[in-house]
């Protein structure tokens, strides 16, 4: 049997390996919809069974690990980390899918819609998950908390979107389905930096022991208010 | 120290109790929307800590009992599925919130709205919910199999909400901004039932051994097709 930490890093491995490809799908989902090229979704779904295949692998790994290895605290934090950071990266994925689903409503009928400021929070959202990995990767704990921080900025991207679009729903009626498709782009891509903001509570928890959800300026001044969903 | 079994017990008793918390959540959400009476939404709100602090609790002492037990592989997944539990738990109550945000906006200005299929939605989402809870409890596979299969129920109601509302705001944008906050209810409500069908898959992987996330036909013809979100 292969050395414990080998098998340890191995599951890092495919935890990274997982977060590149549930990447590459936010970023392919988003590209279909600022190209108004379709066809870039098929291969963001063609990834979706490897990423759902991973997460079951992590899951499996991390219990053998767990029940053949007996592990001491701080690899029993990283194992139960990889098993939620699977889940969440998987929940990326599902969001970069339901992006391509409504981005096929946005651009099936012409004429086609400004994007508004849909492109700059895609980024903002790409950029987070980006992080939350590399911080894992690093164990970089500042780098971490920075993506905390970086949640605001989506939200407040979403916030303008959501009022943008309404003015516009409410200006032509004919456009309303289209707007809502790209509103809930924004919910998605809001969603994305969530699970990003998980994953790098996730990495703080794993490198300090000390558990940042639901906290009030755990790492920085009003990081921690718990997530409002507006209209 | 407390005998291992009794220790799980206690784990297994702090998520009956977060499940029954997050389900009151849904619940009172649903009736402020329902009775259109926005003052139910107080003791949303004010339960949103305790789900928090239990979800904290409930990692740590699975973490502790793992470290400290080296327990075997099926305790070993019953400690990795308490946290993942936990997990859905604690995002069934973000949905209770963002419910009770979304239905200020409804019940802000009037005329107030017909409510749609929004009642029968809700009703089948707290079934689902109630149920994966009542499956772990019993350790219940067929049970947990139903909720399943509920889902489809929910996914059907949504489309057909969407669309309603979606007819009424073309018919009269002065309701576009209600009717946009009750469509984003209607996915809350979905989202509730998603996370529901996460906590029964993960009872039938504990009991059985095995995962029936992200399968085809695993235990019922039909289910298992991955979740499609449409405008």
């Amino acid at each position: 049997m292969r050395h414990f930490h080998e098998q340890l890093q191995d599951l890092f491995q495919l935890i990274v390996q997982m977060g590149t490809i549930a990447e590459s799908m936010v970023r392919g989902a988003v590209d279909a919809l600022v190209k108004r090229d379709e066809s870039l979704t098929e291969s963001v779904f063609e990834k979706e069974t490897e990423v759902n295949r991973l997460q079951v692998e992590v899951d499996d790994k991390a219990v053998k690990l767990t029940a053949l290895q007996q592990p001491m605290a701080q690899d029993v934090r990283f194992l139960f980390m990889a098993s939620r950071i699977g889940g969440e990266l998987e929940r990326i994925a599902d969001q970069a899918i339901n992006i391509c689903q409504n981005a096929h409503h946005v651009l099936e009928a012409p004429p086609l819609p400004p994007l508004v400021d849909l492109p700059n929070m895609a980024g903002a959202a790409q950029k987070m998950v980006r992080d939350s990995l590399t911080a894992m990767i690093r164990r970089d704990v500042s780098l971490a908390a920075a993506v905390l921080e970086d949640e605001k900025q989506v939200d407040a991207l979403r916030t303008r979107i959501f009022h943008t679009l309404l003015d516009w729903m409410k200006r032509d009626p004919a456009a309303i389905e289209q707007a809502l498709s790209m509103i809930l782009i924004a919910r998605n891509l809001e969603r994305v930096g969530d699970h990003a903001t998980n994953i790098a509570e996730e990495v703080i928890y794993w490198i300090q022991g000390r558990d940042v959800r639901h906290t009030k300026g755990a790492l920085s001044n009003g990081h921690g208010q718990e997530k409002r969903e507006t209209a």
